[in-house]
């Protein structure tokens, strides 16, 4: 079984949903849990979940917490007793071997990276992330760890996104894809333009430019940009969707009609809202460091926790990490 | 009254929509109108909408059109008597205000900068356009003129939608924000980073980083990004209404219950869609040049070529063009 290293203390409802889902992860999953954090708060929530500790979910204690919105380079050297960094030192001896945290995204960012190191050869991380599109699901990275990339990151990104398609998402020979402004190979910024003839010298299966207005629908496996960019458009995403959601419950609390209507499209807006769920996304990836680290949703539920533990499970199982070192190299 | 030369050629619907929405434009608005294209068939056209040429809405016959796909740059050289660039240059001798087009958004760009020129100062062309939000709508750009910014780009950008703000939508004393991944004023890639310090010295109502997700939230009047991302964004807007629609009508063939639901629903999509649609929204602007010129969406329907011509009277009575000058001298 797969050892994974999780951080109980990190997100918004820790620990009580961390461990629920460590607990869902260790029932339904070939998996075995270390949670790392405070070991009182832990064992109680192991006791109202109905679980005790045994060789398939032990409890590490770490005296220290990473608060959501603290420094991750002045935690990283304060708190070295941190449930991020005690997980991610597990994970490093091998003790684990992979590490899941929905805490702050900068810490967990920084601490992988100086804790498991970094591939040899790759020259910058990426946060991998898995999108929903209108009939699957797509691999998109960078979603915000190098905000100012140059085209070998992009190029690597795509080596990368490659490997967390093909072994994670289960896809033969994804088709790997370049956000741009524009169709034709001589559109785009100084960044894209560049990073299109890299890529496409790559032995990688690269379907070109892909456009914002075609990203949800299934033109590619694998869609590379910029931190910058993708964490933008990530980000506006999110509020796209509240926006609809606030103009439903708008709609109903106003009009008695839509209120009807409404009750009647349910089962249809359920299934879309699952779809679109990042309950079942599985949490994002940090590519390009010498391990498997997750990063969860901060407002992960534990359904989310275990999507994200069977991402780290896929992930190691497949080798992934060896994969990008060997492509890399 | 203001004078517009209107693009009769340009668009998808061109030029039975365009001419339609002239002969609209000269009922409802304090405008007289000068088509440019075909004579032929704008004046078959105005037939049809039981127009006939007079003071208020003449023909200017252009041999040449530029097609939707044609390189900007070689047709702005070898078609000298298109409906673009006669268009264009009439404005810049005074015998209109305004340009206003549907069609191919390069080639207006480029013949734009080259007929009427940068204003003294101006380091770089934007396209700003108005994005609907939850309460209102906000002023964005640039949309993909400038694909490469500088900090510099970006704070003359800040000073242009303030003036497309006040002028153009009527907001007193506008609110300025930069899109950037982070709300604090440390976080950012080096382009943000570099802005903000520029735009927040600036004569001008900075309220400082607005998130993605934050975009479509009434938090500023205005956002400045980069083309690139300015681009991204709208597009992947556009693609993710769309995905929504497609969910909705798929809803409707498969079950009879979402089917009555969409019913009772319809006048609340209605007003929504009306909110979301380009139709009412008025163009983008090309900001920076020394004019002005228009850019309506390729798809422009007779009232959507209405309301690029509202843009552009209040644009030529506000003096916009003359404030941003005043402001970048």
């Amino acid at each position: 079984l797969v050892t994974v290293a999780l951080d109980a203390m990190g997100g918004d409802y820790a620990p009580g949903e961390i461990v629920r889902g460590a607990v869902l992860a260790v029932n339904e999953l070939p998996v075995n849990i270390i949670l790392f954090g405070i070991e009182d708060a832990i064992r109680k929530e192991l006791a109202l979940a109905g679980a005790i500790p045994s060789d398939r979910i032990r409890v590490v204690h770490c005296p220290e917490v990473v608060e959501m919105a603290e420094s991750p380079s002045l935690s990283y050297k304060r708190k070295t007793k941190s449930s991020i960094r005690m997980g991610l030192e597990a994970t490093k001896n091998g003790e684990a071997q992979a590490f899941v945290s929905a805490g702050n995204t900068g810490a967990v960012m920084f601490a992988s990276t100086f804790v498991l190191g970094r591939i040899a050869g790759v020259e910058r991380p990426a946060i991998a992330g898995v999108i929903p599109t209108q009939n699957g699901s797509l691999v998109m990275l960078d979603l915000g760890s190098t905000v100012d990339c140059r085209a070998s990151h992009l190029s690597q990104f795509a080596i990368m996104g490659h490997h967390f398609s093909k072994n994670i998402m289960g896809v033969e020979n994804p088709r790997v894809g370049l956000l741009n402004i524009g169709e034709e190979a001589e559109k785009g910024n100084l960044l894209t333009l560049a990073a299109f003839d890299l890529i496409k010298k790559l032995p990688i299966r690269f379907v070109g430019n892909i456009e914002g207005k075609e990203l949800l629908f299934d033109k590619a496996d694998v869609v590379v940009c910029d931190g910058f960019v993708g964490n933008s458009l990530l980000k506006f995403g999110e509020g796209a969707a509240k926006l609809f959601m606030d103009f439903f419950k708008g709609a109903a609390k106003s009009s008695l009609l839509a209120l009807i209507g409404l009750l009647f499209l349910a089962p249809s807006l359920k299934r879309f809202r699952k779809k679109f769920d990042y309950d079942e996304v599985g949490g994002a990836v940090l590519l390009g460091v010498d391990g498997v680290s997750i990063i969860a949703h901060g407002s992960a539920s534990a359904t989310a926790m275990k999507s994200a533990i069977r991402t780290a499970v896929r992930a190691v199982e497949g080798d992934m990490v060896g994969k990008i070192a060997a492509a890399l190299k």
